[in-house]
């Protein structure tokens, strides 16, 4: 044992003890022949003094050095309130360099000097600092209370295996060559969801997993190759039975790791929310939805609108005394190449009822009243304008929102406000192939009122499908899945599969359907996403230990390596 | 909702409620016109009683039928003590049939007729009976307390990354080629070792993860590709801080899963282990430990015995009464090559005082009493013995009182007898390489008193290395870590590693012990075989839901497969 207490764990009452500590030297300081040390853990911090006798050894200790030291608790002078450790410190007896520190490549404080690649390189000792320990303490944290949660309704955690099968629908997979059986792969999972399904079929009935899994997908910034899931499925259930079920879970989480009550989560249809947000996964920490005014803007010899699918609007609350500068900003923005809007209407309302646009020339005062009256618009408020296709303009508008409640501060981190969105399309078509791609994925199940449009207009159909949505990010997704052979077999021909590719890819599954496959649906959550939303970080890197780069490399390990000849050789495989 | 209840929940207080359950039908039974069910879920059975007006689609109910029905609570007339819901029965006011089941291919009962291979094709309805179900209930009651106790001692669950490096040391990795690195590899781990330890060089004190592990070996049987461990590392401890926190967990885990009291954990060295038992991981439910007859035997014109390193003796209470056939299936038993013995020999201690021996050709009454006497055998006993090369007679031996002690049933697996193992040798010569090979890994610190042995005689030097043995069965190891870059780098030296193949692959490493590098040390538990043993199987792959064969397949989803061109072209890679 190389201490009898942590640096966070002594007090006042603790004065006179005998105490053996070990730790990080976070720094020193001299003042006359004393030496003060902060020692570092885990825990905390404890203030060490050397007095004369161990001039030489103090004077030469290092930010960094591992330390252990024995020494008499006594009552501090100067009190530090700042830390549950601060009215003590520790007059040391002895100490013992357990390993000096060469100079870290850059400082280990909240707020470090070092750029993000060196940090990467260095991961081990960026891991050192504060905001990255409580990280990875909240996701242990938040780890444990899923688990705890989901056992309590007698949920089973259940691992399914990573070894497992390519399929060509979806995200690309990771695969893993088998020695044992030539020319043949093993797939990465990008999530158990055959598995998750067939535990339903053996009547597991509660099933989840916190569970790794894979995508090789070209990597955005805040993608990884590899990333985790909280993954669930229910027996016997219904779309209301997994909303309140999970609902449940992240008010759960709410209350006990960050001390907060949610109310109840709204609902919002998919199509609501792309009509009032442009978006299926809407931040509803603020309003400013969108209000379509085309009827307001036709026929006034305004070209652009009147040959517009759509004109929206939204409305910046006590914005009009946004300067031209300001203006003229947010034209640029949404013309950006990553936006594509043509141009940007405004209409100040001014604080004395008049209204300065920057249509004037086609639109009167009554013609901007009516605008105004349309979007709830008052004095003092800027309304702001896109047109053109219903589509493309809903997206742009949603960027405009979004960087307005970010500009406007209405986006705050530590407000947080979850929401459900249901009612998803089953299907999407895919200009590029030609032919329909599942939404969520090829085993969900279309919504019964609909059933009978999947042999007359397939994209219409709406999906048994939800996402969990928090501050304007998704969070988990899930649906009910088909768990007949036969709908299940038509959801494959419409997906462009012939019998035999899905008979073979997914023949397991569909055999498993005649044995007595009960009603089931399920979720998953994205728990690096869910971890970093709680921390109220936009990023997932920091909260996980060893994260890639955007190229997928672990610059640390240096990983990607090539590998040895002979295990190519055994792999039955050659480079290209 | 699908139910009120589940199968599982209804009693005789119940009586008189309406209830809708849903489940699947075990059993029909005809009586007259009633028709009654047994209606199975993951929580039970409950008995429907269906009268004459549901006579037609009762008498069509088919085993595994997945049904719904709604119905009142009442009374049985005749209970049944077996079940907990065995007092009440529903009488069923309607019925839906949810998903008609074909007739499985083998009885989805406690005892099965399918075979092995067809309920691995359809492992999906093999998870359907009890006994896989309680397995895999056992395998999440065992996770759940794993969890609780460790963060009930701080420790942090933190997700090390499965894409990590290749690395030629130890057993075989499975690759996963990088599409966007070309000609490079990621390698599956074989356990999170060397990101544990970083962990501890960043401070995180405690750290613990329930991982996956990946060995890509020829398969024995119950072995399997993919495996489980409870994976943990801790700073600033010694070996016994260690031992001590882990036989806290696993008698925690007796208690809370089995209800068991466990008394303290013997511990043994490895040189007294293999003495005594041959054995680094000794089964101690019984005695029979070897006894060295050699000075007993010599010179009395026994060749066999004059020439061999050690002459060993076991004692098998009670069993003087063997019969010649009996002794002779002994002798078969160590005849066979698995075993390799040359021959067997016995001493009868016959209740009389006499005894009879194979080989009374050359020693006499007080010759074997002198055995007897030296091996603590009593009237009524037999002794076994066999000689050779002292390594190679431990080892049959070992095998012989394995064997031995299960036809006497001395190895009940309902009673658990742990044990930890510690010293074990640092290194193990390797015959074919021609060089030293790690016992453990090579991160395992010497004992600093072996530490000059490491230049004049490095087989003899010890580690601080330890194994916990649960009844016969090794189901953890670990080690205090190096800790120092230049003793790690001496030990890739013995282990055959140049400079720049050790800084090219755990350069990382090293360089993170030049940062302030804490003493570290750490455990495995195989969570598979903890299962096991917890659920008193000798096989693990009942407490996996979706093993693999022998061949590293999942007959089930037919993996490994062959992949499309199209991704072996994006990996850059070919067969061969």
């Amino acid at each position: 044992m190389y201490r009898s207490h942590t640096n966070g764990a002594l007090r006042i009452e603790d004065v006179n003890k005998e105490v053996t500590l070990a730790g990080w030297v976070q720094k020193t300081r001299e003042l006359g022949a004393m030496t003060f040390v902060d020692l570092r853990d885990r825990y905390g911090i404890t203030q060490l003094v050397f007095g004369e006798e161990h001039l030489k050894i103090a004077k030469e200790l290092g930010r960094e050095d591992v330390i252990q030291v024995t020494g008499k608790v006594i009552e501090r002078e100067s009190k530090n309130k700042n830390i549950p450790t601060g009215e003590i410190e520790i007059t040391v007896a002895s100490i013992t360099v357990l390993n000096k520190s060469k100079t870290p490549p850059f400082t280990i404080e909240d707020e470090t000097d070092g750029g993000e690649e060196l940090r990467m390189q260095y991961r081990y000792l960026d891991l050192r600092r504060n905001p990255l320990q409580n990280a990875l303490k909240l996701r242990h944290k938040l780890s444990i209370e899923v688990r705890k949660y989901l056992d309590s309704i007698d949920f089973f955690e259940i691992e399914t295996p990573y070894l497992i099968k390519s399929t060509p629908e979806g995200a690309r997979d990771f695969v893993v060559p088998s020695r044992m059986n030539e020319g043949q792969f093993y797939a990465l999972p990008q999530s158990p969801q055959t598995f998750k399904q067939l535990l339903m079929v053996s009547g597991y009935d509660r099933y989840y997993q916190i569970v790794r899994c894979f995508r090789d997908e070209d990597l955005r910034a805040d993608r990884q190759p590899e990333f985790t899931q909280i993954d669930c499925e229910m027996a016997f259930v219904d779309q209301e039975d997994i909303l309140n079920t999970f609902e449940g879970m992240v008010d759960y989480l709410f209350k006990k790791v960050k001390g907060m009550e949610i109310e109840a989560f709204p609902r919002m249809d998919y199509a609501t929310a792309i009509e009032k947000y442009g978006s299926d996964k809407p931040d509803i920490r603020f309003g400013m939805t969108f209000n379509y005014i085309n009827e307001e803007t036709q026929n006034k010899g305004f070209n652009v609108f009147d040959q517009a699918e759509s004109v929206i609007a939204i409305v910046a609350e006590d914005c009009s005394t946004y300067t031209r500068k300001e203006l003229d900003k947010l034209v640029d923005f949404v013309k950006r190449p990553q936006v594509g809007a043509k141009g940007l209407i405004y209409v100040k309302c001014n604080e004395d009822g008049t209204f300065k646009s920057s249509v004037d020339k086609f639109y009167n005062q009554d013609d901007l009243k009516t605008w105004a009256d349309k979007c709830n618009a008052k004095a003092g408020d800027l309304i702001l304008v896109l047109s053109g296709d219903k589509a493309a303009t809903q997206n742009q508008m949603n960027v405009l929102r979004l960087h307005l409640g970010d500009e406007l501060g209405l986006r705050n981190p530590n407000v947080y406000a979850p929401l459900w969105v249901y009612d998803f399309p089953l299907l999407e078509w895919d200009e590029e192939t030609g032919r329909y791609h599942a939404m969520h994925h090829p085993f969900t199940s279309p919504k019964k009122e609909d059933l009978a449009l999947l042999d007359t207009d397939p994209g219409k159909v709406r999906a048994n499908a939800y996402d969990l949505v928090l501050n304007g990010t998704e969070i988990g997704g899930g649906s009910i899945r088909i768990h007949d052979r036969a709908v299940q077999s038509r959801m494959f021909d419409l997906l462009g599969f012939s019998k035999e590719e899905a008979q073979a890819q997914f023949g397991f599954l569909m055999n498993a359907f005649e044995y007595g496959a009960p009603p089931h649906g399920g979720i998953a959550l994205g728990f690096d996403r869910l971890c970093a939303l709680f921390g109220g970080q936009e990023t997932i890197r920091d909260f996980i230990a060893f994260p890639k780069n955007n190229n997928g490399r672990d610059v640390m390990i240096d990983s990607p390596s090539p590998i040895a000849n002979e295990q190519l050789d055994e792999l039955n495989i050659k480079l290209s």
